[in-house]
């Protein structure tokens, strides 16, 4: 396990792995679920989802759709996938299926490539000197991505990361192996329910850049701040990005995989001011470097077209809803409900995040038994909640809040756990 | 320009790109050109794709969807674009799209993830000893993977490969960048339109592979056979695979990009024989380690999901199509029906490609100017056959006839072809 000092985790050499498997991060989260709970959880489990007539409404009412609280792959707007369903045989009267358009065509070029850009740059006012890129594969690819491509700013091959949790940590032994990583500040001494005072933090000043996850998707830690830096800042923002404003002018780089706020699974944009571009180490491959993808619109290889396209749905529905300062508003209103109810349930619901920290995105909390968690998820599908099982690596519950998951399917769940935690306290 | 005897091709020095730029290149097919028409083609043109009123059928009828001869994205099969239609908002009962499903999730694991894999192990025949990856990102992710992960079974990180024109190009020049590449033979001398007899390549019996282009998409010059070789024997086969039966057993890996004829853009197969798994150079990154996939069943990270539905969907169609066997008989029948109409052209139509190496699945030919081809695209167009045009840097005309094109199709542009040249020659 590891130390709350944890002064094992500074300077970690190259080529070597972060001293904590997972195994270990394992131990983590069951000591954090041991402080409230003084229980070992049981192994992980899934209920099998049921089929449809065993489902209904709150009010007694089989749905086809239920309320998907999954964490990622996630829910995605109802408006959105009716528009993808209708235009799918036949897209923007071209004769073809988007998913058979040529990504080189002027009609995937205009009015994906270049509109989806446009509208994500209205939609973040993104400065002029960043360049947005929309690549294929996951968030995790950035991992290596980012080192690969920012490292060499440091001549020491040297950067500062944050250690939050499961996925800060996963960027860290990635980026372990290309150079010489920092742990400028860890939430391991408080079990990764809070953030370290940037006060304490052990940055270098000359680091090649600064590398945190603002929402802990698995464990439900956010920063409530951008942190002051004198080096690039490069943020994991898969499960944040687009939930609310962002002032990107603070960023040296900003990535998010797809599957959470922006489309389906496949796709992950990066934003990049542009004097970032052109440090990629020497044996980069051709498709990892940055600038291969600038230089080229996105369009140096066949993209993920469908997901591209998918996204830009999801940015006009997004502008429907009135732009990010009102998805900021819904999103917070529906963290304020789940997490009233599990203040006022008198510890039957328990979340372990330090209030400021608490994320809006992921709210995982735990129940007074592992059992009783069991319960909570079956009864809850039965109430069309669905994928409210907590991650295998911490157990409980979790309820993710993407802004495809509407007030009333929050409203849904809180009414549930309401009633649950009046059954069974 | 290359020369004939291209001796500089043979053992280039790490590092260094292979002597042949995109102009260079581009200078090549003109020449290919100009054996036949003696004329310097004009830029690179694209009609606008009309609106659907002015599209009529060969019958005078408005159809709603287009004949797609795209090179890829390419046309899918219609039934299959109707399923994912009609499933789009709630997939196999789940209440959740498939677009919006967690790709842990039993439902995605045993529905999609297991399910592909043994369809495709029983439409190939694929081996026990044979493991299959299913990975993000497009084809020419594994020209740089092929030799990250394979390069080190030679002491000197030497591999073969095999010239036949811009795919393969693109793979030696990427590879170049990680070790040392001989070209073992190249379609150089012959402009790109024979590929050399074997007896004349310059093999190494100890390099780390041999890697070859099965179809070349672009230049129309296919491998009649499968080449014999004593080492690991690497196909790029993203224009061919599922064409066809193949012998899995003769190769140590097999790629291929997904929008051809596999599914939708965003996805990789590949094919890899176990013993070749956990080779990879150090700095190799974690993602483009095949083993990582492998330990992980392909779901080491989120997994493009819905290319990867959208394949099992087309794998499913190509069973209820009779299987491989039954899909190459028309593959044969619909290429045989467009080469015919240009052999009896009496020169109005003319394929350069040495007829033994000619492909099924990309057809380019060349009319008696640049003018009567944008013509010809435009009036083709007008009678629903879209995406005709050849790739920028070949020129021409260029006919894609993966499985999805149907023969009803093939049939409509082998009769407007008829009826053009009698019209223009």
């Amino acid at each position: 396990m590891l130390s709350r000092t944890s002064n094992s985790l500074l300077y970690c050499e190259r080529e070597k792995v972060l001293p904590c498997g997972k195994d270990k991060l394992k131990n983590q989260y069951l000591q954090v679920r041991g402080v409230y709970n003084a229980i070992q959880p049981t192994p992980a489990f899934r209920p099998e989802i049921q089929t449809a007539p065993q489902r209904l409404s709150n009010k007694g009412l089989f749905m086809s759709r239920l309320y998907n609280f999954g964490a990622g792959p996630a829910a995605l707007p109802e408006a959105v996938l009716k528009k993808a369903q209708a235009e799918l045989l036949n897209w923007h009267d071209t004769g073809m299926s988007i998913l058979e358009i040529g990504h080189r065509t002027p009609e995937f070029m205009q009015q994906v490539a270049e509109k989806t850009e446009q509208d994500l740059r209205a939609l973040l006012h993104i400065p002029e000197n960043y360049r947005v890129l929309f690549l294929a594969g996951g968030g995790q690819s950035q991992f290596g991505m980012v080192p690969l491509n920012l490292l060499s700013l440091n001549k020491h091959l040297g950067a500062d990361y944050i250690d939050t949790g499961v996925w800060s940590r996963k960027a860290i032994t990635e980026a372990q192996r290309y150079g010489k990583i920092n742990i400028a500040a860890s939430s391991a001494a408080s079990h990764y329910t809070d953030i370290p005072s940037p006060s304490a933090w052990t940055c270098n000043n000359d680091a090649a850049y600064l590398h945190y996850t603002s929402n802990e998707t698995i464990g439900g830690l956010a920063f409530p701040f951008i942190p002051e830096t004198e080096v690039p800042l490069v943020a994991d923002m898969t499960s944040s990005l687009l939930s609310e404003p962002l002032d990107v002018s603070r960023f040296g780089l900003i990535y998010a995989g797809a599957q959470k706020n922006i489309s389906a699974a496949g796709l992950t944009i990066v934003i990049i001011r542009d004097d970032l571009l052109g440090h990629a180490l020497p044996f980069t491959p051709t498709l990892w470097n940055y600038q291969t993808h600038d230089k080229a619109k996105s369009l140096f290889n066949t993209p993920p077209v469908f997901a591209w396209y998918l996204a830009g749905l999801v940015f006009d529905w997004i502008k429907e809803q009135g732009g990010l300062e009102e998805i900021k508003k819904i999103n917070s209103k529906k963290a304020e409900l789940i997490y009233h109810i599990i203040d006022e349930s008198e510890g039957f619901y328990k979340n372990p995040i330090q209030v400021p920290t608490r994320s809006k995105m992921n709210i995982p909390f735990f129940l007074p038994s592992p059992e009783l968690e069991k319960t909570f998820v079956s009864e809850a599908f039965q109430h069309n909640l669905a994928n409210l099982r907590g991650h295998k690596l911490s157990g409980g519950i979790r309820a993710s809040l993407y802004n495809a998951v509407t007030l009333e399917a929050t409203q849904a769940l809180a009414n549930f756990m309401k009633t649950f935690a009046k059954k069974y306290a």
